[in-house]
């Protein structure tokens, strides 16, 4: 199976999921079972892009309803969903492993675009951090 | 519906979820739709108590994995759900929303039992950080 990386950097990785609504995962390079065997700084990493994922998603899609979930039964290695729901998709109000209810058609804002603001936004967040972090000013985390 | 409420200060309160698993239900005390509505606080207070919770449940029942989830479709108000998931529950390893793959007997051990245990951790927790906070001594979120 193909997929689609649509930002990485050493610690973390966000992988788009193939599904008629928006849907993101949040995968850290190295594997852990759970979020608490995760160091915490990584998890608040982890937290903090999931932040900017949530409210760039917010954004450009206006869904009804931002849903959030971490399970990785199969193989357990933790990772966060983040996905986009709107009131006609097949699933709503059911959560996307749940019962469909409906063929839906979706008519989306074009994703190639939205992918590119999301990491330019990650970029520069993590750039800013960066820079922040060596000049000495206070963590811009804190305006999350 | 009667809801057993496990834990409770001014800002959030932990609801158990009647299942045949372990688990149980973060709220915020006042309503948000979506964690980016919520104060940075109070979300990291949320993820705080969800460490405290996922640390507790997998001392006590030794589950197979951690699962997480927040959609909240039919009533648009974020809160965190937090489950032990067992090779042998009636979903495994479908989320708890899937689809039921059998009728499961789970022999767990004593649920009041890791209720005042995570009781007492929880409130413990909330009050070294407030000491902590008037003596000035360093934040012991810090150590998760």
């Amino acid at each position: 199976m193909h997929n689609t990386i649509i930002y990485e950097d050493p610690a973390i990785s966000i992988e788009k999921e193939e599904s008629e609504i928006p849907w993101l995962k949040i995968f850290t390079k190295a594997p852990y079972r759970e979020l608490t065997d995760m160091p915490k700084e990584l998890r608040d990493k982890v937290w903090d892009v999931y932040y900017i994922i949530e409210e760039e998603m917010r954004a450009y899609y206006k869904p009804k309803k931002i849903n959030m979930a971490s399970f990785a039964n199969m193989l357990p290695r933790v990772h966060i969903h983040v996905m986009a729901r709107f009131e006609n998709d097949s699933y709503f109000p059911n959560p996307m492993w749940g019962e469909k209810l409906r063929d839906a058609e979706l008519n989306l804002p074009d994703e190639k675009e939205f992918h590119k603001i999301l990491h330019a936004k990650l970029a520069h967040y993590f750039t800013s951090l960066q820079t922040e972090r060596r000049s000495g000013i206070p963590d811009r985390r804190k305006r999350c």
